[in-house]
């Protein structure tokens, strides 16, 4: 009895919610959940939806209920949970049978699961969804890997699900295998990096400036109209102007300053390196959120650690300095991200279309942002060594931006408070800005205590070694 | 005919100065090698040592020079290599020998050897040496790990060819299995840092201030008579006053500027992030590495990026905020390190006892220096929450250096010389004086997007939520 046009697999927050809206859009979908309970709770409470809903008390059920070439969402925790669906709902499916799992998995294991699937006989996709809850609901960004033909069974519903920029939904087919998956990764790397860009400037207003929650949130709400438009600082500037029910202190005083991590921001990192890649505004992000869950030894340190030296000839930050130096770094961070993509797309032969990349992440995830419309011209316009930071919008960009951040870095740094994401994009920055930078000296050292030998700049001979001497 | 003390595989520069080390003490040491005629041509050249030297064409010969238990040192590229000698050696091994790999192993390759040998009845000691070609020959610094037993069959030869820093070998065994390597590997790390941050310091003084390879070469060297003394400060400055023989041009001018990377560096960041670590100095340098590599990258970027500004209002820099800047930073990327291995210690259950790492650090290898005794002085001593930078000596160190620091990364900053291992350590610094720090705003994000829950700081309760409304 074939009645649903897609399965779903998970009823927790971001399954029930992706449910709903395909509900929503005209789809019947068949649910199932491991705790079967949820599954008649859940469609109780969809109102007028649930005549798309169609409960599933088991795989078999769920299987009955779709029609070749099914498709099945799966919305898990990633890890072990994935594979243990995969395992118990695989014996229902047939050739050509489609298994989509919409968690943040890690990519090296959808790349993976798809291979064995794929021996099987099944299809197999990774698809990142971004947009929390909310977006799960009403529109997330969907980035999707897998086989091409596998996604055109799919897209019609994933279109009708994902957000719109303008007329276009935020969801494309990105590449094979694992490509969705890492491009989520990523972007939740560049969220991490936004975020602490974030922290670093309420910190410097904060702590530095002694304003209160309430001037700041003002800050960031003014800061969205203009050139720092995005979901990330709306929801600062929310999330400041909020006060605790209970104490009415503002909330953010009311909230351990140890943050979490689900492990998206450190996948990158580790991803990263593997490919020979730093993005260094993101491992700052990810050392900041391991530094704040410190808290003990901080709160030994700022006993013994010397006081914040009397301020020195630091520059004079203005607020349009910091709004300017956000700008700035938020662009490197973005920047570092998509070399990354595109170091991964040589690596594992995905020809990922950034700028396609970009126009998915316009809206609907918690990344979107106004910039992201200039980095996806960016890429579809002459780009210089396919580096973000090279494209004649951006250079333009940074050239009215850096010399803002260099003045928030260094008023930082003398007056003692910690910036490591904005210190290590502008570092970054610089780095790039140098035909000749400072490794020669590392390749001598290396070469006098070890022999490794460099290459030469003028003949352009390798291994050559110095006449070090004694 | 069993006539060596113990054996040796794999004579390339590193194994063949490590065997006429152990000659040279008095040990008759029988050396193999893949290809054979290597064997003689070594010995031939070996002098009045080749009679401690016994040349093995192979596995059976090498068996039969030695003396149940018998104990043979591998020195052979990490990897597929030592895998390969391992199943070529053992057959004619007995129960109770041991297999010493002397490479730069990866210690979760250590950790399965050492297990897969010990259910075959032998032992495997992973045995991490620093000094480059030179302290193999004449005294390496030598971290050990494996069964303790092990270790005390071949703790005579190790200990006689280690360097002495005054009457102590620089050798011991620091824990089990994998240990030896992992130290070997954070080692490294912090070689990383410091080279880079030696690199950023010369930046500024080269391309910030345009002096003379030679006089920097000179600071350098002066400032090695003080609290930077170390090898790779004394390097530093002669690798800064050698000419290129053929040009007469300063030799650090002939070399490429792109930093080689044999991989520890990078295994020490990836291994920390695991243990949900960021030793961000040491980040930083990895970085720092591979953005060198981007050769092609910056000359584009240099020709496109906003020329460096008019110098803006940055603090004033003296040669001795350079010194004192320098001293701040290595000391952070020292506790960072250390910071690393008791975080390893915890997890893998190896009881470090970093005082002993520091001590056996002090002489023989790469990142050798004065602050060493210093370090390990402190962990003997009182150690709030076990952190280095919290040691009152290392409170007053940095009380007198970190003010330096701040200037030196403000003016680099404003002046647009990449410093992104001096900022690291300065953000990390800054990170912990704050017992209160930023991440109260990120978990606020994070909740609000996310529904991720948190801490309240007067009650404690977790998985708390905002009011964020609409």
């Amino acid at each position: 009895m074939a009645e649903a046009r897609i399965g779903l697999v998970g009823l927790g927050v971001m399954g029930a919610n992706l449910a709903l809206n395909i509900a929503d859009k005209g789809f019947p979908v068949a649910v199932h959940n491991r705790r079967t309970s949820v599954i008649h709770d859940f469609i109780g409470k969809a109102g007028p939806l649930a005549e798309n809903l169609v409960p599933a008390e088991d795989y078999a059920a769920l299987a009955a209920a779709l029609t070749p070439p099914r498709a099945v969402i799966l919305m898990v925790p990633a890890g072990g949970p994935v594979d243990s669906v995969i395992e118990a709902l695989t014996p229902h499916l047939d050739t050509g049978d489609i298994i989509v799992d919409a968690g943040n998995a890690d990519f090296n294991e959808t790349r993976r699961r798809e291979a064995a699937l794929r021996d099987e006989g099944l299809r197999f996709v990774g698809m990142g969804v971004s947009g929390g809850a909310e977006g799960a609901r009403h529109g997330p960004s969907i980035m999707v890997g897998g086989a091409e033909a596998a996604y055109a069974e799919i897209a019609e519903v994933v279109e009708s699900i994902a957000a719109r920029y303008q007329d276009t939904p935020c969801a494309a087919h990105l590449g094979p295998d694992g490509a969705g998956h890492f491009v989520k990764t990523v972007h939740n790397g560049i969220e991490y990096a936004d975020m602490q860009m974030i922290a670093e400037i309420y910190g410097l207003l904060r702590h530095g400036d002694g304003r209160s929650t309430d001037s700041i949130a003002e800050l960031f709400h003014g800061w969205n109209q203009g050139p720092l438009q995005s979901y990330l600082v709306e929801i600062t500037a929310k999330v400041l102007a909020t006060a605790d029910p209970e104490t009415g202190q503002p909330m953010v005083d009311v909230i351990l300053d140890s943050a979490g991590q689900k492990g998206t921001g450190r996948w990158t990192v580790v991803e990263a390196l593997k490919l020979g890649q730093s993005p260094m505004a993101i491992e700052a992000a990810v050392a900041a959120r391991s530094w704040s869950a410190e808290k003990a030894l901080r709160e030994t340190g700022e006993g013994l650690l010397s006081p914040q030296d009397a301020p020195e000839t630091g520059p004079r930050v203005l607020d349009g300095d910091l709004e300017r130096g956000l700008l700035a770094a938020r662009i490197i961070g973005y920047a570092q991200g998509f070399w990354l993509l595109s170091a991964a797309s040589e690596e594992f032969d995905w020809s990922l279309d950034l700028a396609r990349v970009a126009e998915i992440w316009r809206a609907g995830c918690i990344i979107r942002s106004s910039l992201l419309d200039d980095i996806a011209q960016a890429f579809r316009g002459e780009l210089p060594g396919g580096a973000l930071i090279l494209a004649p919008a951006f250079v333009r960009m940074l050239r009215d931006s850096v010399s803002a951040l260099r003045r928030v870095v260094a008023a930082a740094a003398v007056s003692g408070q910690p910036v490591p994401a904005l210190s290590a994009a502008l570092a970054y920055y610089d780095t790039m800005r140098q035909a000749r930078g400072t490794a020669a000296l590392i390749q001598g050292q290396r070469d006098f205590f070890g022999s490794h030998g460099f290459v030469r700049v003028d003949t352009g001979e390798a291994d050559q070694h110095g006449p070090w001497g004694a």
